[in-house]
């Protein structure tokens, strides 16, 4: 069997098929609203766990969708996740999307904190932008803190929880959604030891596709 | 139970203990070549299955280490994957890593050719690099170009073949492992569908952190 060269967009398609097939042969068919996340997810990962891993509090996808629609900045914890991101996706919805893990003032200020990078990132980056979505997906220390400052008044417009390990993710995952559930702040974490950097931009860019699918009924969309 | 924020040094050291002690549960502890690969995938991904998945041609992770000793180029075929290769650890040993796709010259390449930013890419890459690491995450058309180059007389210093999905991926894996073998280049697949940039960047930096343990051995390494 000699493998053919295929069109991008056509691949895609019968991904899809294939994803949403193999779904319903499990009984794992998600609903309408968390369909585009969970495919776009296995998508990236060939891995079914996800539809049973990821949780979404009430209304999060129309969340997101309605945040970016708006505008609203993505700030990933990783420069990984964010070069994962689609950017002429986030062009046409006039959405950014940003990462300051590299930027030396958060290397100074972790020292000076004595606390890591990735948490010296998310203080910064709820200081510049309080109502942005949040995706983390390496950093659990990056989550803990989103879950301190949620109880501490914060307001994301999303929280994307998604972070992979061994050490302390299962448990951040449980206390971002908790405190997420508390507070309403809209959040889709993988719970569980799995996600990554690559599930996190994964997700962003179901949400962006949808976004830009309202506005362009002909761009492509994972339903 | 509220997680607490732990240093990364620490949480890796640990995190590759529960790796260690489970693959050994599971009865897949690899052999001590291949090892840190399978070991920093996993740590990556959560996922068990790259103990099953991953297979490498004999003496593939040792030409790795030895090539970028000697400062040859890691190539990606995805800005993901080079975002996630640790820049330190390539300085320490006098490599770097780089990728096309973005490049305008790929994307004019692939129009007047007729096919995709991904293939362009490779036919760039071996252009200026023939002995280079090639790493790809995302494109089965990369891998299958680079098994037709190899068939046509390319020898890169490694190939790792690690794209996800459902097209194609599998068949392209296979292929490029097939040439690989024939031909006597050096390579490291994840057979099946499972794969992406993350995973290759994994791999990627096992090998920068074994090149880098033999210069300095306080360095941190994963046997």
């Amino acid at each position: 069997m000699t493998p053919q060269h295929h069109l991008p967009a056509d691949i895609e398609r019968t991904s899809l098929s294939i994803i949403t097939a193999e779904l319903a042969e499990l009984g794992l068919t998600p609903p309408p609203e968390t369909a585009p996340v969970v495919k776009r997810v296995i998508h990236t990962t060939a891995d079914f766990d996800y539809a049973k891993n990821l949780r979404f509090t009430p209304g999060a996808v129309a969340a997101g969708v309605a945040a970016l629609r708006a505008g609203t900045p993505i700030v990933t914890d990783t420069n990984m996740a964010l070069a994962g991101i689609t950017k002429p996706g986030l062009k046409k919805l006039g959405s950014s999307a940003l990462c300051y893990m590299a930027e030396p003032e958060v290397a100074a200020a972790a020292k000076a904190a004595g606390t890591t990078r990735a948490v010296a990132s998310m203080h910064r980056a709820v200081a510049e932008h309080p109502g942005a979505i949040l995706a983390v997906g390496n950093a659990p220390t990056a989550l803990l803190t989103i879950a301190e400052l949620i109880e501490a008044g914060l307001r994301p417009a999303l929280v994307i929880g998604v972070p992979v390990g061994f050490v302390n993710v299962v448990e951040s995952k449980e206390r971002l959604f908790a405190v997420c559930e508390t507070y309403g702040v809209p959040a889709i974490a993988a719970m569980g030891r799995k996600g990554g950097s690559n599930v996190a931009a994964a997700i962003c860019n179901a949400l962006v596709y949808s976004a830009a699918e309202m506005l362009d009924p002909t761009a492509r969309g994972w339903k």
